[in-house]
């Protein structure tokens, strides 16, 4: 009988986006809330895919759950692996409109902030960790320039800014569409949700655990 | 009880090749044996990755099932979808060496046989049913020129020129690697078991259901 | 003063396609039409993008250029490498309309003819010595099911069933787009008109002075 | 007689890296040395591929020339046009050693240096004036964690610096294969040298001449 509240993840999806009825981010997020990892408690939010909104929801989260690990899901058409993403860049630029018809063009996420935050998850640890549970996963170096490099943006800002949320560890990772999407969209890789669910199970546990980032390589040439 | 004996559906994989220890069509195969699609009874059976070998296993399971309906699975590393063959051409040309250490490079599968056979499975409909079934699913126009081809050649010169064999369909279909490669492989697409067992389920049923294929664009410019 | 007239080598290349205002397969062609290679004569002909209408152009160039080789170029958008086509089969299917607005979908090129024709081009030695160049090529198993393997199958049909043409070797290759439409296209692959010339050249030369083609592998496991 | 020194504008390009005897981003801006480039003097240095001495080398390179403008190339194995890179990043993450057989692993490039800088180039109008030209260009959004990110990073941090350096402008540009390349590594994109000293000599024009960057969309969704 502990009378002690268990520590809090947050995990996030989107909402769907374009023409598709789900995004995978979402799925992967919603059968984990709940669940218990590491003696955490996961509490999954769905933000909405809009420049703006979507860290207005992400900070009522992290204000609601105070976590102390945060793992943003976003869902990348064409990437094949579950790939944590290295560095969030301060720049919004849509190559097409968010959910609300927005579509900024170079601007900054948030004006007078850093250029950059690197992810403060054991991203290479996670990767390897994937590897060895039979998970397909890479590093990325690039969340691209849409909502998912923006909320990445705005969480790693908050967590190098805001006192309460001192010592917990975020960032973003990029999961594939689901095979229903590539149904209809041929030559699309894509993962089963079953696959993409245990794939950030054993990353949420990996982040919990690991305190020192493993030194193995994984850089790209270019 | 009922004196009537079910047809049979032969749906041949491969064993394991190069350093993988498991091979995706095999498994696929091994999962639907004994199952019982549209009233007929799968007979899975495994080929050895071997020029020739592979051949004479087949011609024994031939020999044995007297099948309806013959579908033979290889594993295609870096597609992403259900691939139907829809050509089989009379050539061996190996990149690399097969199991059994042969690499013929330019000779026919079979001397004297045509240059190429069509697939007999409905090809067409099998891709537009997949789609609907929410799996992703596209039509291959080369299976490549090692023992897969190899394989479906000899397999659609049999059903072409054997008596026995009047009637019955038969194809060749390419699955992705399982995740399990892909996680030793950075960057390939996969395909969990589960999706891939379901397509080749509903593969079958459209095969065994169908008489007429669809008459749908599914062709490539190039 | 040779009273004998040098043999005929005759360069096909389509028209324009879609929104594009040149085709890289013509603008090669063109750019050797009246070259003198190992002695013989090229001979250029502009393809109409048309089912039906490119064979009886073809037709026509064959009877009045009697070439002793025939190289028909067709443009690949999406391939970075000039490829040799190694079999064209007896099917058309369009996934787009062509030129005149026809569609086919699954039905022979030519009725009653064979299921697939080989190149007659020594397809190893052109790549082989395309590389040893300095230019880059690859062997294609599949050559679609467009106006590309249209002409491709007839010009085969031709070459093994017209008594005139015994003797004359002919095949399809493809070649990448030019930088021009790449620059309208982001992200295809191109190679620069001069690169794709001086390919044809050489692959020119090696059909003509090639007896025997190389025995090296160059097949591809799918 | 002008009294006037014209300004200079530096074009830095690799020495050969792996087993490679050349590297295009080198024979690029060697083939533009001693140009002049709307009234200004092109001055092309190689680099080598070497973390800390590709560094040294471009400080030497920035006293000896003071430029207006500076421009970096890097030779991007498997890209098939000319990309502009948007961002740099503090972090050096070697896949491979360098030439000198270095190979570090999740290092900044500088300590204490921000975590990312953006380039100063206009990116967008250069990929809109090289498409307009008819050559094939697009915005990158990672160069990667090697030596080419690691010179990129440098080179940001010392005009966001240093005094001597305030209003320049500079930038880094990754370039494709040469064919020569290709021809070695089957599949692999390139572009001739032609085109691309085309492409760079209209790069280097407008980012001499183009003072506010166009606002177009560029961004990539991941």
């Amino acid at each position: 009988m502990s009378p002690k509240t268990p520590p809090n993840v947050l995990i996030t999806g989107f909402e769907a986006f374009e023409n598709d009825e789900t995004n995978a981010s979402w799925e992967v997020a919603r059968a984990l809330d709940g669940s218990i990892c590491e003696a955490a408690l996961v509490r999954a939010v769905q933000l909405p895919c809009v420049f703006g909104d979507a860290i207005e929801r992400l900070d009522e989260a992290l204000r609601q759950w105070r976590p102390r690990l945060v793992v943003s899901l976003g869902q990348a058409s064409g990437r094949a692996e579950i790939t944590p993403e290295r560095v969030a860049i301060n720049l919004d630029d849509a190559r097409i409109a968010d959910n609300a018809g927005q579509q900024p063009i170079d601007i900054p996420v948030i004006p007078g902030a850093p250029a950059a935050y690197f992810s403060s998850l054991p991203v290479k640890a996670i990767v390897r960790d994937l590897r060895a549970a039979g998970l397909p996963a890479s590093l990325s170096n690039t969340a691209g320039t849409f909502v998912c490099n923006h909320v990445f943006f705005a969480l790693m800002h908050r967590l190098a800014t805001l006192r309460p949320l001192a010592g917990t560890r975020g960032g973003f990772v990029h999961v594939p569409c689901l095979p229903e999407h590539a149904a209809r969209r041929p030559g699309l890789p894509s993962l089963a949700l079953q696959t993409q669910v245990e794939a950030i199970r054993h990353l949420t546990r990996t982040a919990l655990s690991v305190q020192e980032d493993a030194r193995e390589s994984g850089g790209q040439i270019h």
